[in-house]
């Protein structure tokens, strides 16, 4: 039965090694994506912020450009999240198709575009109120293309039994509403910097010790130690 | 019979672990430029963008910098397509040798102009026609430059035996027949930018589509599903 | 015993492959950080260099911007010690949890932000005290930030057992008294820099040469060629 | 004999699984920073190319342009066969000790400059002869000290055991004659660009093919597969 079912997914030339290497590859392409977005913001961090404003003391200067700081560290904060997002998904994922590499290359799509999400909404922090809500409204649609595609892909897989074969339906299940959830919560803690954002800092770092807490699908050794144990 | 053939590929010191990562390090680098020049973009996005252009309100400059998301969109669709292009022949080639290798790097030369000719691209979108047909002739030379290498890459991998030994031989001629149909496709649809850019981009569109449902090469474990059910 | 040891680690779905996969997939991810944060303070140096200087002869413009070559040394042997030690590290660490990553991805932040405070650094190696001191105490931040971090990653996967279950905890354990002790003495060579540049670039030098000679945790498979040449 | 011999090598917790993970990691984090200068040379071939020179026509300034084309497709030709090189290399180099990590980081602070020497080259290259001679001798020293940091690298892991206990010691040395041979052979290619910089491209072109007919330590399988097909 086992044999039956790993054979499904099998390629035309029947090997088991390319099953592996294929979801490998995406992950690898994918983090190479996230690394240079993480990276591009300290680099953009460094050509907008003051060592570029002249006319200016640096002390004052430095202290002049908070908002460039606030905007790399909920940035980092959401690439380095949807990273481990990706990181918790793909690990069940084993298989690939055409439809789930274009639904993850949609992903990219919206990932990649954080640096210019991000540098508007840094420059317009502290502009008119059209300016605020026209770069948020930008920002926002960034992480909500993001999560919309991150939410077919895992259906997909789901569909398509891209999944690993002993993976509990129960879990893929939670690991779907788990994900819908996500980007509401997000959206909250961003919806914040409106009223303060220090404040809004101060959510994102809760729903990260929220995520630290854990849910259905995230890396849990403790959990599975006690587990095995039991068995042990 | 089976012993003998894979004994065909191995290195002089006779082991089989380094085939596969020869074959892993350059999907690995190649993964690399891809996955800057699909963030570069991005990053160009953000540098030619209206939040550079001053004496002009936020909501027009927007408006007025829409060529930029087109190019930034096309390009993409372009990236991301050679990558599963790239991706999906990939997974066939087991072994490299040294031509191979530097036909991979002119694949990789051309792919990494892209950020280049698009940024020139949307630069004269609205310029004169001579700037219009010129920027035009740069982006088609770079998207058949790229289609040259992979036709040749293939062709050489075949003629070597670089592919996996349990590859049909008629999939792999008719996976050679479709990536050289590919670049004329996308020939077409970036032809259709000088009618309407909104046209071109669903034609673009449409080709995705296309490729979603499949051809011979790409990933089909619905229909290796059906075939290992009949053999379950 | 060592089955019931592994089983305990073993995800729900009880394979062995994902285990490997997933402290694979953070090295992969942080070396992508690592490699553009290498690369892209020679793209700075570049774009701040000698180059852009106008109204300047070329040799004095290049004997001018030394600063900027020393600033680039420093942080490639700081950016690059930093692998090393990551390198090292990770080759105990076999599992991750959420914590384990949300760790890393906070060394990450601050190995990006290398880029900007060291060219803030170079811009104002030659300013006034003020100005000298602050830059200095944001390159300070930056790498004590990171210590803390790499530390609280070792604390954590030692605490947690997601190392390998064959190492030795004396060696666990004298690993982390040297990441504790390595910080403090980048420190006191970058201390120099407000003596003289050139000694705080040879206390460097020196530096490397102290962990060439290798330490606990060290790749030392000369050591352990004795070792084995005993048991052979 | 052959049990005794891998024991040699193992870490302390005595598996073998680190080794290959080593020695990939150290590939994976190399092709990092060589896909990023890949793609850098392209992006500054953006942003110093026509498209930001103004009060020119675009079909003037892109021809007016041409030592930048050529200069990243050498910069390319250069990295590209660094990168090539660097791959057969380590094809044979199973495991990594302290000294090679950081021999192979020097190898990298070199490969890194390449965007800052080739810009420098393609501004000057028009340049007053002694801005040529110095940007020349920049670019020498960039070719020169990568290259004596990967013979270093050769010669190391050769003295400590750290190659692929198989591999034959006389093809270990023929590796390392040739890889003292190629720079010297890149140095001439690169002079001819003072007699006439096409000739210097064809010079290049022309190395390229002496590398594609092979020598010790290529990927050939074809040879490979003439010695198998003898055997089987």
């Amino acid at each position: 039965m086992a044999g039956a079912d790993a054979q499904k997914g099998a390629y035309r030339y029947g090997r088991g090694r390319e099953m592996t290497r294929d979801a490998a590859r995406v992950e690898t392409f994918s983090d190479g994506v996230f690394g240079v977005v993480l990276t591009v913001m300290a680099v953009e961090l460094l050509q907008t912020g003051p060592a570029r404003e002249s006319g200016r003391e640096l002390p004052d200067a430095l202290a002049h450009a908070w908002p460039s700081y606030l905007a790399y560290l909920i940035t980092f904060a959401l690439a380095g999240q949807v990273w481990l997002a990706h990181h918790n998904l793909w690990r069940y994922i084993i298989r690939v198709d055409q439809m789930l590499l274009v639904l993850n290359l949609l992903v990219l799509l919206f990932i990649a575009t954080i640096p210019f999400t991000a540098d508007l909404l840094s420059d317009n922090l502290r502009g008119s109120a059209t300016e605020q809500r026209l770069t948020a409204a930008l920002y926002l649609g960034t992480v909500l293309g993001e999560a919309l595609f991150v939410n077919l892909s895992w259906w997909w897989a789901r569909r398509r039994g891209l999944l690993h074969p002993d993976m509990d339906p129960g879990l893929a299940r939670a690991v779907a509403r788990r994900i819908l959830l996500k980007p509401l919560l997000y959206l909250v803690a961003f919806a914040v910097v409106f009223v303060d954002p220090i404040l809004s800092l101060c959510a994102y770092l809760l729903l990260v010790a929220f995520y630290l807490i854990g849910g259905p699908g995230d890396l849990r050794p403790s959990a599975n130690r006690a587990k095995g144990g039991s068995a042990a």
